[in-house]
């Protein structure tokens, strides 16, 4: 299907261009706020203002043959020759600039407070100069926990216009950031589809494609092709890339007695080279030389752990810290020629585990942000592990860690399709979320206790355009109660009329409204009092009951 | 279909009888171990030996008409003429029944450990002298996290035959003790299907009934119907009772200003009682013959928390944990009758908010086992709130909640059907079993690492017998690598070939091995050396990668 891309590959028709699926989600309209045209999610609700929420999803359906909007263009213009044109460089000389002010409406704080995160090294807004369509946003513990999705073909599957579809469904249901892992052919023609309709920030692991141009033949690899890699990538706009310097060459002996070794591709790709070379990787050795070529862009460094671990046995080790020490290293230098950076973590970590990730991070990496896939907290349950790493996901973003990366339920097993996709971000937006609540970050309850209003109330269309995900709520409820008039019962089938707590509770409520009691009074005045009390009033409330 | 019952419900025929699935799991077998044949799973793994897991599925295919096999019977008639014959008072009088040595030999602890933290209340075996066919299992924070699933049918809902299917598929999966919640006409007749063909403890909530007897006038309500009830209860073997004894009426106004007041079904009838009355709890008030009741069965307490919170926002406030409180107060009680007591708990609870749970139950309860309801973290997930609560109940398992009550996908939305119940199993297997990891719990990583070196070593067979559920781990492989030749892959659908860090890491294991490497050599030989040492024995490893 489709036009063809010059090598071939099927691209993304108009037909496909349009989202084959509805632009907003029920009852809820994209609102852009202020200059800066911020976009907003406003979820309408019955007799009450609307619940804003953050929005990920991006500008409606246009051509994806145009691209989306390049808001950033002017932006970016004004900045042309300066050397090191980083949100970094602009924030250590006191100068806030419009992606900064962007993130501050989105993460509603002081456009001031986000400048100074991102000078001191706490927060990062990956932003490509080469990225306009961006809608930026922000990456750091005091800020939104966010979740970024992996998509990209392989050898084995798929085409560019699958994972352009991926990539808008991914953002419809709250994906922050997304990564292009393909492996396949068209690995270039794939990602410039990506980047130009991506209101997100792209990441990609570069080594992937220098193995590619090298026909898979590690040793082959080199620091000049790997550099010319990044400009090539850099220069179509990814926003962040996954660079696997922390692997050592003495680390590496330190893997081979774990159960499963070295997992990640990008740390075994550089293992076997080291091995092969005996000698040092070369992505440490020549860092300066990419951190150079990563601040002409404002390209951030997502400093990778390729010896994270691949079972909860490995999990801590000597392997997975010793090359936290050394990205630890690589953040003050990468700091120093003013790049943006943060810290990839693992990987499969029991619960008992998790603390002592974030807080060794924070102290090795200078509070540069933390950027964990799951961890997933059991090996057992392969097709699942989008909720084994769900666990582990929450408990590490309340205790710091800025951005999670998604696991879906083919991890371990395939490549995710669009459901897979989905399933993965859902549970990672309820990871996220509960981090915030736990976090208590400003704001982040309202929406939590507008849908327990509803539920309270028996409002069942907003519950349902409340809820992550409104199809699937509704789906379910008129599965047991499909009936119209279901969704205004005040009741539900869980219970049938006779049980329905929140019915009694709206009894009792309005009782002790009506009374006037407090939790303090009815304790003062005393059991005898209150019988009284409940006897002269008490009938009637229950006349309509 | 089927055979009808006095009331005219339908029951399950021969045909149903036999279950509509593979009595094991694949690669799977039942063995029963020991002269009380103690079931297990054996799951075969190639060339080693099978790994062993706990089996809470029940005997192999039975016509579901003549019920399970009466295991317990003889055990039960010796004890005939004992006023208080439960676990509790053997336990205390130093006597290790037979119930205690099961439960010893399936969590592979001494039976004496097992006597001791039944006398002391740290734990309890739910098992109703009138239910022979149980296979004794121990909630304690002492032994493996349990896990419980709630089925039944509702006025609006579903007849007996699926009940009973619902059941086994539950134990099929792992639930390790089932609640019958039903409400709606035929409750007694589909109890008894139920206690019949169940090899786990069931547990209901006797209230239910008792209003179905005073057709919903809550008003109506009494101690003799309800101690009626429990008898009726009792002599068909229910395990144990949920009962709401610490809903006091100074409680009741504490959750006016809640944002989703009282939503414990049991717990609203019960304000709703003692605000008709102006009088207190008559569950509280006449404990004492309840506890009478109950031991002469040795039907266990499940302490009901029904002012338990609805929503994030009214967690561990002043009537959750003045109930609480209450709680501990009747356990006391209970003890002193040698009752057998576990507490239920929330509920709705932000991550920052569970530990404070755990540690005031223990407080107050004199650390009789905790059973919580997830917790829930977050309240805007409808449809994926067996994910929202996996997560607090994998938290609090950790912390020491010794049994975990399943949610389903349906939470809030409507009854779960078979698919759901599976998906509540499947995710508090996950969570239950990541909290044994997470407690050091022994032998709960031999699983994990099992799986864990099935993966490294692309032992994809073995990968999909040692899921949780190997249907869905196959099903997924296939979706992407269909052929059978990629069951033996050493690659797989995610990296292909080329990107295979097992494969290198393969490699980087034989030599490091061959070398006799170990971590603190590597360290020690320092970089140079070892430089060397690759030099001369490196080329041949890669040879063949």
């Amino acid at each position: 299907m489709g036009t063809s891309t010059t090598n071939g590959a099927s691209a993304p028709s108009s037909s496909t261009a349009m989202r084959p699926w509805a632009d907003d989600l029920p009852n809820s309209i994209r609102v852009e706020v202020g200059d800066l045209a911020v976009p907003f999610r406003d979820i309408a609700v019955t007799g009450e203002s609307p619940v804003r929420v953050y929005n990920t999803a991006g500008p409606i359906a246009h051509d994806l043959r145009d691209g989306l909007p390049k808001r950033r263009a002017d932006w970016v213009a004004k900045r042309w020759g300066i050397a090191a044109p980083t949100q970094r460089w602009f924030a250590r000389h006191g100068i806030v600039t419009e992606e900064m002010r962007f993130c501050a409406i989105r993460e509603n704080v002081a456009p001031e407070f986000v400048r100074q995160e991102i000078a001191a090294g706490r927060a990062i807004i990956p932003a490509n100069i080469n990225h306009p369509e961006l809608e930026p946003m922000i990456i750091g513990r005091k800020f939104l926990v966010k979740i970024n999705a992996n998509i990209g073909n392989s050898a084995v599957t798929s085409g560019i216009a699958e994972e352009v579809e991926k990539l808008q469904w991914a953002t419809r249901w709250g994906a922050d950031t997304v990564m292009d892992l393909s492996t396949g052919p068209n690995i270039h023609a794939t990602r410039e589809w990506i980047v130009r309709n991506s209101p997100v920030p792209i990441g990609t692991v570069p080594i992937y494609q220098c193995l590619e141009k090298v026909k898979g033949k590690v040793e082959d690899l080199s620091i000049d092709l790997f550099l010319e890699t990044l400009e090539e990538q850099a220069l179509q706009g990814v926003d962040y890339f996954t660079i696997h310097a922390g692997v050592l060459l003495h680390y590496i002996p330190m893997t081979a007695k774990r159960v499963t070794g070295i997992v990640s591709r990008g740390g075994s790709i550089m293992a076997k080279w080291c091995l092969h070379h005996h000698e040092e990787n070369f992505l440490y050795t020549h860092f300066d030389r990419i951190c150079d070529l990563m601040r002409k862009y404002d390209v951030s460094f997502s400093l990778g752990d390729g010896l994270r671990p691949g079972c909860t046995a490995d999990a801590n080790d000597e392997a997975q810290f010793g090359e936290l020490q050394t990205l630890g290293e690589l953040t003050k230098i990468a700091w120093a020629k003013d790049c943006q950076v943060m810290i990839e973590g693992p990987g499969h970590v029991p619960m008992h585990l998790i603390q002592e990730n974030m807080t060794k991070q924070l102290e090795v990496c200078d509070e540069a942000p933390f950027y964990t896939l799951g961890p997933l907290t059991t090996d057992v349950a392969p097709g699942y592990d989008h909720i084994t790493s769900a666990i582990g996901a929450a408990m590490i973003g309340w205790f710091g860690c800025a951005m999670l990366c998604y696991v879906t339920p083919k991890e371990h097993l395939g490549l995710p399709n669009k459901k897979d996709v989905k399933d993965g971000v859902i549970a990672y937006r309820i990871a996220a979320h509960a981090a915030d609540l736990a976090k208590g970050h400003p704001g982040a309850r309202l929406w939590d206790d507008a849908m327990s209003k509803a539920r309270f109330e028996f409002r069942w269309e907003d519950q349902f355009n409340l809820a992550l995900d409104p199809d699937t709520a509704r789906e379910f409820h008129d599965e047991t109660l499909p009936a119209e008039g279901a969704k205004s019962a005040h009741f539900c089938s869980m219970c049938g009329p006779h049980f329905c707590s929140m019915k009694i509770t709206e009894d009792v409520r309005q009782y002790a409204a009506a009374q006037g009691l407090s939790d303090e009074e009815a304790l003062r005045k005393g059991m005898e009092e209150k019988s009284q009390e409940f006897t002269e009033k008490g009938a009637e409330v229950y006349l309509q009951a």
